[in-house]
């Protein structure tokens, strides 16, 4: 296990791991108790090489012929992937698409709780989205000092991206969601994950868009 | 013009391009009137062979050492990208994920207007989120056709991911958005787009979680 923790696991990987723990989970409501790479494989339209090797990034471990135990595979792919223990989050920025994630309480099934969300806008603050108070921008230091809070969100306008992630880091955030358009410059150390559903629908829109043209 | 369409473009250059966007309006609001491709490229943290390439895909053009028109560049990549143009889109699925798509007007903004949203939850049918209603999934295949949709966005839980894209098809739809961590399979010529921001997430916490274990 000692190695394991060593390597890096590529993002490809990890992109995929949520699918394989759906698709295994499925499996389990359906009666199954074993799942080979194969069955995982067909599923992801991937060569199955290609999950064994992801995998083993992980403790999870096949046996010859039947292949992976089913639960075993959901708790620890499940606690692989961050979701099985609960982190804190602080959201900047509650307009639109801030609000929608303060709506969604799926996250806390994945393990990240929105613990207090931050905006600038005097008719915002005072209010609560979702039980989740929303405070001036000025409480967020003291808060995530107190709180330990290492997950910082953001869903600002773009053009204030960049210095609410300085903020952020000043404040002793160490990992950056981050919902903007925006490339955000942080210094080493800093994990900075994006999530720019703009760019799928961008993709989605070209796709259509050529289709109907044709 | 021409041969530009009937190029396919790559999923990585769509990606990239709404990140060169929100660049450049912010260029545009510091009063900058052209930018050039290696301003792009040192925003991106990418070579400037890869900005130049990917804007050939589109119709901006860059005038030696000026660089490109900014207010040209805003307009025909905002065309571009189907942000500029509105396209209704059908949400199935009203619980926490799908609820968090409807407060989401940045959506529209975006060119992507949820017309209607449908569910099998009768606690949920006929209430109204952020002013879009919920129909009972019964009603989708005649409104799709009264209404000529083409988009179909699917955020029920995984379990039923599958079986609402076949109906979807069955119904019409073109291009399937799915927020769920299922790999959907559809006939040719269906687009399909995945966001998995639980993916996402994922990445964050195994980053985030080898760091604290240091």
């Amino acid at each position: 296990m000692g190695n394991k923790e060593e390597r890096v696991v590529p993002v490809p990987a990890i992109n995929r791991m949520p699918f394989y723990l759906a698709f295994v989970k499925s499996l389990k409501r359906a009666g199954k108790e074993y799942v080979s790479s194969t069955l995982i494989a067909d599923y992801m339209g991937i060569d199955s090489t290609q999950v064994t090797k992801d995998l083993s990034y992980t403790d999870i471990v096949g046996k010859t012929r039947v292949g992976y135990e089913i639960d075993s595979f959901i708790t620890i792919l499940n606690d692989f992937l961050g979701f099985s223990t609960t982190d804190a989050a602080f959201l900047v920025g509650a307009g639109s698409l801030g609000s929608a994630l303060l709506h969604d309480t799926g996250l806390l099934h994945f393990g990240l709780d929105i613990d207090t969300a931050f905006d600038v806008d005097n008719e915002k603050i005072g209010q609560t989205v979702n039980n989740i108070e929303i405070l001036h921008i000025d409480q967020f230091r003291d808060m995530a000092a107190a709180k330990n809070v290492k997950i910082g969100i953001i869903s600002v306008p773009v053009a204030h991206a960049q210095s609410v992630a300085d903020l952020m880091v000043a404040w002793g955030i160490k990992a950056i969601w981050n919902f903007t358009p925006s490339r955000l410059k942080v210094p080493d150390g800093i994990i900075v994950e994006d999530t720019m559903m703009y760019s799928n629908l961008a993709v989605l829109f070209n796709r259509l868009h050529k289709q109907e043209n044709k």
